[in-house]
C-alpha cells in the first residue's frame, strides 16, 4: 500500500504493512492482561485479513506451509483484542485473550518462551515454567 | 549445534539457537519489568555472542547490514536481565532494563509499537503513545 506524499513509514496514520519477499510479516502474540509474550509466528496478507474479520489470530505456518487459524485443532483459540504495527511497519504485536485453557503453544504451555539461558551455565537452559495446561 | 540423541528441540535442557539460512534468528526485547514488547529485530551469532558476553543487547541490522550495539550512537543502551527461547528455539525473547531515558524505538519513543489498528477505521492507526523520550 502506498503512503501518502510527504508521509514517512514511521509517522504515517495509514497502515500499510510491510510483508516480506516471502509475503510474510513477523507477528508476535502477546497475552493482553499481562502483556506477557506467547508466541512468535508469521502472517501472509490472508491470515491478517482472517484475523481482522473474524477476531481470532490466524497464522501462517511456516512449516506446514499453510494458513492456520490458531485452536482450530486444540480449541486455545485467541481473541484478539488489539494489533499495534512498529515503527517501520514490518512487524505486528497481537495483544489477545484466551479463549480456550490459555495454552498458546504447541507444547500445552501457556507459553512458547518457557525456558531461560543458564547465567551459570553457557549452553544451558532452565525450565521457566514446565506446566502444561492442556495435553497434546 | 547437535542435540543429544532422543532429546527434541522442545524438551531439552541444550540451548540451540536455530539460526535461518540468512544466519539470523528473530529477537523480541521487552521491558523487564512491565513485559511490555519494546522491539522486534534480528540477531546474528556474533550479535547473540556479545549480548552474552556484555550483557548488552546487541542485534544485526537487516537495513544497514550490519552489526549494531543498541544505544552505540544514541546512548539508549539495554541492559539485557534474561534470555528465554521458544519451543522450537528460532526466535529468543530478551527480558531487558533501559540504561538511558528508556527509548527502546530509533524514533524517540518508548516502544516501537506506538501505533495500533483504528478498529473503527479500517486501514487506519491510532497512536498510542507519540510521546518522544529523546530527540532523534
Amino acid at each position: 500500500m502506498a503512503l501518502p506524499e510527504g508521509d514517512t513509514i514511521e509517522e504515517t496514520a495509514r497502515f500499510a504493512p510491510r510483508f516480506g519477499p516471502d509475503g510474510l510479516i513477523a507477528a508476535i502474540l502477546a497475552d493482553a492482561a499481562t502483556n506477557d509474550v506467547l508466541m512468535f509466528a508469521w502472517m501472509n496478507q490472508e491470515a491478517l485479513a482472517l484475523t481482522l474479520e473474524t477476531g481470532e489470530a490466524h497464522f501462517w505456518s511456516r512449516s506446514r506451509r499453510k494458513l492456520w487459524r490458531k485452536g482450530e485443532t486444540s480449541g486455545e483459540v485467541f481473541a484478539v483484542v488489539e494489533i499495534l504495527t512498529d515503527c517501520d511497519q514490518d512487524a505486528l504485536l497481537l495483544r489477545a485473550e484466551a479463549r480456550g485453557q490459555g495454552a498458546a503453544c504447541h507444547t500445552g504451555r501457556r507459553s512458547c518462551f518457557y525456558r531461560a539461558l543458564d547465567s551459570a551455565a553457557p549452553g544451558a537452559l532452565v525450565f521457566r515454567d514446565a506446566r502444561r495446561l492442556i495435553e497434546r
